[in-house]
Formats: C-alpha cells, sequence, structure tokens
C-alpha cells in the first residue's frame, strides 16, 4: 500500500522543514534562504530583500465580503509587511493573479485600484507578474522586494536572554473584524432580508479588511538607529510568532498578559461575543503589527516614540514560552495561530 | 445596468495593457518593468533580473499525465527560461503553493524532487516561497531571480530594420507530445483497459513534460561577446512572439517557413495527426526555446555553434509581420499563439 500521510498531521511549519530538509544552495549570493520573513540576496556587496504570498479564495478571503480593491490593496500590504519585518524598505513587487471566468475585466480593474493605491501609499513600483485563468477560485501570488543596507537585516534567530519583547500598535482587532463578518454572513444566508449590522465597527472592520503594514515603526528603528535583535511580522497570531523567535532563536520567554496592547473596540466586541479579547490577541492572526526584541539598553530611545509596547523579555535557552496571566499565574503559552492547513 | 467585460474578448496581453494603463513607477531603481520576460531592477549599479510565472491545474497543466516531479522541474525551467530571455543568468527561486487535501505530503515530496532536480541542474538557489491550502485545485506560482552585467539585458523592443530573426533548437515538439498525451486521455476515458501507447515517443513526450531552458545558448553568446539586438523566450509559440518582438520594436519581420527548425519526430507525429508541422511550430507554444535578432556581422560568429537556425529578417517600420511559404507566397502571420483565456 502507498504511503499517505495527510498535510494537517505536519501543519504549514511542519511541511515546510520536511521539504526543504535537504536544501542545498549553490549561490553565495544566497545570504539567507527559507525559514525567514523574507530571504536576503546579496547583489554585490549590496543586499535585496525578498517574499512571496499565496493569498487563496475561500482560505484567506471570502468575496461575498472582502471588497476586491481592499483585497488588492490587503495582498500587497502583507507582502511589504514581510520586507517591513526584515528592517529593510520595500522598493518592488510582483503580481500574479489566476482567475475563473466568472470576473469580468471590470472586477480586475477594482482590484488592481486597491494595488496600486498600496502602491502609491508605501513607494513601490508594480514591476511584472502573471495573469492566467483558473478553473476556479481567485488565486493571488504576490512577490515583494526591498531593499537593506549590507547586514543590517534583522532575522527572527538571534534574539538574546535578557532582550525586551516589544509589538507595534495593538492586537486582536483583525480577528474580530473577520468574526463580525462571518456573523453577518451566517445571518444574510439564512434570512437574505436582513441588512448587515455593521454600523459603528468601521476600527475592527478596517483592520481585517485594509490592514496596514507597520513602515513608521522600522522608519523610527531607523532614525533613531536602534536595530532590534530580533524580528518578524505578526500574520498568524502573536502566540505562534513567539513560538517562531523563540525556537529560532534556542531561547524561551515571559509574556504579561496585562502588557498586550489591545484597541478599546477590541475589548468591546470581544465581550460581544463572549471571547476573551487576550486570546484573541494571541491566536488571532492578521494583525500585521511587528514582534521584534531590543537591547535592555535601548528602551529609552523607543519608548518615547509611543509607537511601541514591551510586553515581556527574553529568558535562557530551554526555557519555555510563557504567559503570566493578569491573576500572576505563569502558564505555557501554546502554539496555536492561524493555520491554512486546519481542517 | 453595471457593465461586464468579458476577459476573453481582451486577451492576456489586452488585458495587461488595460491594468496597466496608468501605472506610475515611484523607485529609480526599477529599470524595465511590465511588458517583458522580466522586470530589471538597480541594486545600486548593479542589475538584478526577476520575473514571476504562474502554473494552474486544469489550464496549464493535467495531473492525469502530468507526473507531480515533472511538474515541479518544469515550474521551475519555464521562470528561468524567462531569465535567459533577459541574457542573464538565474541564481535564485521563491516558490508559492496551493493545493487541495487529496494531496498527501509524498505527492508534494514528489514535487520538489523535481524542484530540486531543476535547482541543481541550473545552479539556483530555492530562497523562499509559500505554501497554502486551496479549496480545490493545484497551483504554483514561481519567482526567479537573476544577474546581469550592468546594461547588459536584453530587451523585447530593440530589434532593428535589417537584424537576422534566430531561433534555438527546434519548435513544435512540446504541442505535440500535448496533442499525444490528450489523445491517450481520452482513449482512456473511454475504455479504461486500454493501455496508453506512448511507445518510442519519448523527444515529443519530454519537450512537452519536461522542457529545458537555453542556458547554453546565453552561455554562448556571452563567450562570443554577442549581444543580441532583442531576445525573448517561445512560450506561446512563435507567431505570438514575432508579432511581440516587432510590435514592441516597433519594425515589421519576414520569416521563411522552410528555414523554421523542426525536428524529426515532430514532422512524423504531425503527420499522425494530420497537422503541419509548421503550423505546429508557429501556434504551438511551450518549446522555451530563445527567439532573438543580432546584427548581421554577428552571423559569422554565432553560426558555428551550431545551437542556432536564422528563421529571417527584421524589417522597416510600418512594416508587417509575413511568413514566406514553401511554395514562396509572402502571407502575413496571424497573430494566434497559446491564450490562457481562450474559452
Amino acid at each position: 500500500m502507498e504511503e499517505r500521510t495527510e498535510i494537517r498531521d505536519l501543519g504549514e511549519f511542519g511541511l515546510i522543514d520536511y521539504l526543504t530538509r535537504n536544501i542545498e544552495l549553490h549561490n553565495a549570493s544566497t545570504i539567507l534562504g527559507v525559514g525567514d520573513d523574507a530571504a536576503v540576496i546579496d547583489q554585490f556587496g549590496r543586499q535585496t530583500v525578498i517574499t512571496t504570498d499565496l493569498l487563496v479564495e475561500g482560505i484567506h478571503f471570502d468575496l461575498s465580503y472582502n471588497p476586491l480593491k481592499h483585497l488588492g490593496y490587503k495582498a500587497v500590504v502583507v507582502n511589504l509587511s514581510d520586507i517591513y519585518a526584515m528592517n529593510a524598505l520595500p522598493t518592488q513587487i510582483l503580481m500574479g493573479l489566476a482567475f475563473s471566468n466568472r470576473f469580468p475585466v471590470e472586477a480586475l480593474s477594482e482590484f488592481y485600484e486597491g494595488v496600486y493605491l498600496a502602491c502609491d501609499k508605501y513607494g513601490v513600483d508594480l514591476a511584472g507578474g502573471d495573469l492566467s485563468s483558473s478553473m476556479k477560485g481567485f488565486f493571488i501570488s504576490v512577490t515583494a522586494l526591498g531593499e537593506v543596507a549590507p547586514d543590517r537585516f534583522v532575522r527572527r534567530s538571534t534574539a538574546r536572554k535578557g532582550d525586551l519583547l516589544c509589538v507595534s500598535g495593538n492586537l486582536g482587532a483583525a480577528y474580530l473584524g473577520l468574526q463580525l463578518l462571518e456573523r453577518e454572513k451566517r445571518i444574510y444566508q439564512e434570512n437574505p432580508g436582513v441588512q448587515p449590522d455593521l454600523e459603528g465597527e468601521t476600527y475592527i472592520l478596517e483592520r481585517y479588511l485594509k490592514p496596514e503594514a507597520r513602515s513608521d515603526v522600522v522608519q523610527m528603528l531607523q532614525d533613531l538607529q536602534v536595530t532590534p535583535t530580533s524580528m518578524m511580522d505578526i500574520s498568524d497570531g502573536l502566540s505562534s510568532e513567539l513560538h517562531h523567535i523563540c525556537k529560532q532563536s534556542g531561547v524561551g520567554c515571559t509574556v504579561y498578559s496585562e502588557k498586550i496592547p489591545l484597541h478599546a473596540d477590541t475589548r468591546r466586541v470581544a465581550a460581544k461575543f463572549n471571547l476573551d479579547p487576550v486570546t484573541c490577541a494571541l491566536n488571532g492572526g492578521e494583525d500585521y503589527e511587528l514582534l521584534f526584541t531590543i537591547g535592555q539598553q535601548d528602551y529609552e530611545a523607543v519608548e518615547p516614540s509611543g509607537l511601541i509596547s514591551v510586553i515581556g523579555h527574553i529568558t535562557g535557552a530551554g526555557e519555555r514560552v510563557g504567559l503570566v496571566t493578569s491573576a500572576g499565574d505563569r502558564i505555557d503559552l501554546p502554539r496555536e495561530g492561524w493555520n491554512a492547513f486546519r481542517s
């Protein structure tokens, strides 16, 4: 009998590890390969950062509530976020699209309006791409390039014991935006006469439908000449990203539940859904905020910016990824996070 | 009533023109954007070439006869072909894959075996990528990067009157390989007891299932210090590519039917299918040979390589894309070529 291992048993990161376990690099110019937010390629002493991300209909978005213009914007932004997460500045994107014949030219035009809006806002160029039909479904593949001064890129794997754990902005809002849209979709499906009730929820809806990448945080760090010791963007949920940084750096960490930044709307909507807003922040995903570590000596420089929250610190090798709850208990943080292969 | 323009009415290139008609570039580093085999990006005086291509199940391949290992190999090669077509040498790829849960880990392993085989053969690194599930279907998105000495990249838009039109290898075989596989699939579907009869057709089948990119031709040109005046790879059929070069260069051309290189197996199998082998070469596609123009003074240097055929020459502005048939008649060559949006 032929062997059959289900992909959900490995998960995305297990699958990546498995498929790249014997990878061999041929070119000295490949400075950093698989396993970070982006790859780093040497161009005769200068460095290019490059990343690619897929957005798949039915998995990453639902065209019944993701407007195409927002989707075009978001497809660009989530890739730029990976470039910023390397401490680099994005310069170009390539856009690959596959779509069935149910989409007219006007629909693609709307999508590209969003793409160009994001390109303008972040000062990047759409430099190429590919268009194809598909039998079914809308598939988006974006590749983004960026520049970084030689060896100033920041990996996930270089956090050190004693470093402070920082996050930009606030977490959990996008997840609740998605819950709201899913709820209204269910109500509409059960009773098409009912109009969606999304009034007053602009903040959390925009966090999900039209996120921004934290160019301002990277700019602030560069202005202050502070280089994070490790960094990544928060796309799968804080908990999953903490595990990435700790595992790849060979360290543990302690995070304080009460320090995790939450927007007032996140707390309010979480209460309406009977959800713990901290759990939304830990396991929700799609925040596109930056998670990074800095040496303690950099705290005073970074703190006045108002852009970041210190949520904990890095502990030694062999330590766990721990959360101190509001009751003062220390628990191990499960990896969780968003999983594109969850059945 | 909302406007609805069908994409098939514009075609792939019309759609690209339409969606990129107002494109604005922000970065001086974007030397060449949309509209060639690849984009060119300046890296502080050095140049990176970058391209992305989608391969979509049911459109570009059929898993009932495209073995996954071959498909992984081909997905890499067709992107490298775009890099060589810029007169550049490929260095890295990124691989994005989306697939439904009908694929076990073992299937992806096979696919990646082909990917690594191509990486080894062409000396490129798999530097990153993205994996995702899909509701249905297998989607492949490959981005390839390459290096070229400053301003030595070759566009499609720079052919000049009097230049010689050259193609590498031979044309039309991949198209017939596909016809053969499609015929055997139909026979099998009608009578699952019948075994496919593909014996003796290794050459044309491999041309379709496992094409190679013409690194040797680019190497030869660089060794001879011959820079083509224009170049592209032949992925959609010679006729379509001739139209691209002529339109983008603002010239016409004359191609001689009898000069178009055909393999003996192409002639033989075309006859079996009652097809004209020259038509297969003109409209078939997926050859991944190089089409390029050189100044007449370079002919003597290039000819002894045995790698290329001169099939005609470039004519002046306002001239047509013309074919001289074996009977000596001159006809206008229709654009045709393979179209991913053909219904």
